[in-house]
């Protein structure tokens, strides 16, 4: 994708695919230490006995770096993603030497009355590991302008979502 | 809470609450820049322009700072917190200088017919700010082990939510 995308240029059904991120140890470490510090995201060792079997990223990494291939590599929204909310299923541990990739499909445009300066696109992201598993599917509400509304002033503190 | 809670130990309308955490905008800044690299998340003069006016962290930061809150001071789940999924709705931008706190309720318990050895808990998590505005709503699917299986091996790559 070229430019940026603004709530017209998006249809339903529409889909952008990006990828690779190379997940390692040390960047699924760093990210558990300040935000999520359970064992079987910080110490390869002991992990070995949780659920897991051994070292696995944070679910919020895995979120967080799938909406950042999304934004990066896959669909150029003007002014940046801003997410309202969505709906997150982990369906696969992410570990070291995974690389992920997605694919997301756009399946609903809602304009808002309130603020015809935005809508809200509901857009399915699903994130692939290196075997083509699935390893999360993220059903996001994301904000997105609209070209009428591209002059509009900074909305401040008001609730994101409405 | 004192000790380590399994599924046996939960029931339905059953609350935690847990604070408080500071937000500053380094470490705002420091997650944006690895996970959710924007404008807003990442140099508080540019996000000036953006629709939140200023400095705003990134919702999977809240997310996961919400969760470390219930798991670390809240809920002492056995063997840690293990998401299977849920629903997150941003509701309010979190700023530097904001001071979060949760709440959280059960609302379901489902018991694993393939897995004995652990279950599902549906628990509601609201994070407020120092205002007592509620920031974020986070409905999660928790993997919580049983008391019965919790000498069972572990899983290995199986799905985690089944």
């Amino acid at each position: 994708m070229t430019g940026e995308l603004y709530l017209e240029d998006l249809e339903v059904g529409q889909r952008f695919h990006a990828g690779e991120i190379g997940m390692n140890a040390e960047d699924i470490i760093r990210f558990a230490r300040d935000n999520d510090p359970q064992y079987f995201h910080l110490d390869p060792e002991t992990a070995k006995a949780s659920m897991f079997g051994g070292l696995v990223a944070s679910g919020w990494q895995t979120a967080a770096l799938s909406m950042r291939l999304l934004i990066e590599r896959g669909a150029s929204f003007a002014g940046g993603v801003i997410g309202a909310g969505g709906d997150v299923a982990w369906l696969r541990p992410v570990r070291p030497g995974d690389v992920l990739r997605i694919e997301s499909e756009v399946l609903e445009i809602t304009l808002s009355r309130a603020h015809p300066e935005r809508g809200i696109a509901l857009v399915k992201t699903t994130t692939y590991n290196q075997r083509n598993e699935p390893v999360q599917i993220l059903t996001a509400r994301l904000v997105v302008p609209t070209r009428q509304g591209r002059e509009a002033a900074p909305a401040g503190d008001e609730p994101i979502g409405s």
